[in-house]
């Protein structure tokens, strides 16, 4: 099994190719190529998939093969499906982009929460469409050290963005936020943001079931948008512990704009496999 | 440049073949490989390199380049020259084998703490000689929630191996253990042993610099040696959390027999190694 590793702003992917969808990509399997010790690594799985060779129904809101050459089959270390990663859409665009598989520099990636347009820019950062941003009203959580308050938005996926009043370097996040479960009945991702300069954020994300980690591509988008006012669009510059994206907020949506390396590629031995 | 991926119980490495001395392995590339995110991710780094191609003096008790064809040039995750790993030669000796650049079955590896005798034995284990295993009193660890009484061993480096009456799952290793620093001036290896079995040990160890790990070679050495009355030989089982190892301990010292897995190999990207 041919495989590559990525990451964007350190969220990071094991890749395998399989333009004609004759993997069989099992939970199992999943979970020891994504193990960090006795596999290859990674947050997750971005399976390299044509849209038309999925090998299953496509997923209610899901690209169509016409719209789509390319499906992104994103799976969660555990090895459960996985409707959409911002980061991770990037590195599969990188992939395509590398591997010769795609020459154009915007397309359509296929994904369960449906089809992203994707542009590689000059400077070879890539953006990506977000879909909607929806401000869902105020909450708060307790934290480790802190009780902060923020907005509830959701970006295909609930969070809760907090602005903060000193560096975020200095907010305990080692422990669970405790959330008001009427107000997130599926739970949540919390930021805590800095606003350090002009248009420019500093944030860290508490990500549900994962804890702390370098960088989330819906979290970067619900800071950018809670610190917008409302009814505004905006332009933010996103500095997390993995790096730095950037994020534009107008009617149509957000859109991530980051970086995304390739690292290595290879092959897995069948013994990592036989799971 | 070309790499592999194994582990040994659970402690990783990035593997590097380098028969003729040929890569320039800065301390800074070391540590971009074994980033777990932003790199490959390993615990350290094996360069597999012959021994008459070092490329730099032999270090003081090493291999000759007549006794030990292959030398195991180990650095630590942060980039740093380390002596010796027992899991880390195991995993060495099995790559060794694999990529065809040994036939044997029995071999000298170069190592910086001296000739490590090798054995691949026939159900796939792999045996290492670990010198020397040397008994320096007993002593004592200020645990997160316990104090632990043991052994002071060394096994080239230190260790300070504890019994204790109960499963080792209840014991918290999650703090730095506190050690008198006139008993261990250069800090210790903490392990903690329980005897589950006749001849069978599970064990956890906080290694210095790295808090809790899945495996630590020579700590399982040691453990081994503090169940065993003095002056006596003996073999035992020792399970740890990422697997199991034997112990063999007599007149000429230990042996450490375990597993050895080669999980992937491919290329390294330029990019990951420009810093």
């Amino acid at each position: 099994m041919r495989f590559a590793k990525g990451h964007g702003t350190e969220n990071d992917f094991v890749i395998l190719p399989d333009p004609d969808g004759a993997l069989d990509l099992t939970p199992a399997r999943v979970a020891a190529l994504c193990d960090r010790r006795a596999g290859i690594g990674g947050d997750g799985v971005l399976r390299v998939v044509r849209t038309k060779a999925l090998g299953e129904p496509l997923p209610e809101g899901a690209a169509t093969a016409e719209s789509c050459e390319w499906f992104m089959d994103y799976r969660n270390a555990d090895g459960s499906v996985a409707e959409m990663c911002g980061n991770g859409v990037r590195v599969f665009a990188r992939y395509l982009i590398d591997s010769g598989h795609l020459a154009e520099h915007a397309f359509g990636v296929g994904t369960r929460a449906g089809a992203r347009r994707v542009t590689v820019e000059d400077d070879g950062d890539i953006t990506v469409d977000m879909g909607p941003v929806t401000a869902l009203g105020e909450g708060s959580a307790v934290l480790a050290r802190d009780v902060v308050h923020g907005r509830r938005i959701s970006v295909g996926n609930p969070h809760l963005a907090c602005r903060v009043d000193r560096p975020v370097a200095e907010i305990d996040l080692t422990a669970q936020p405790e959330l008001d479960p009427a107000a997130f009945p599926d739970g949540a991702n919390v930021e805590v943001f800095h606003e350090v300069g002009p248009d420019v954020l500093e944030m860290r994300v508490y990500e549900r079931g994962a804890g702390e980690t370098r960088s989330c591509g819906t979290g970067i988008v619900a800071a950018a948008a809670a610190a917008t006012p409302e009814e505004r669009g905006a332009t933010w510059r996103v500095r997390v512990p993995g790096g730095e994206c950037t994020v534009i907020l107008d009617a149509e949506g957000a859109r991530l704009r980051g970086p995304a390396v390739i690292v290595a590629e290879g092959e897995v031995r069948s013994a990592l496999l036989s799971g």
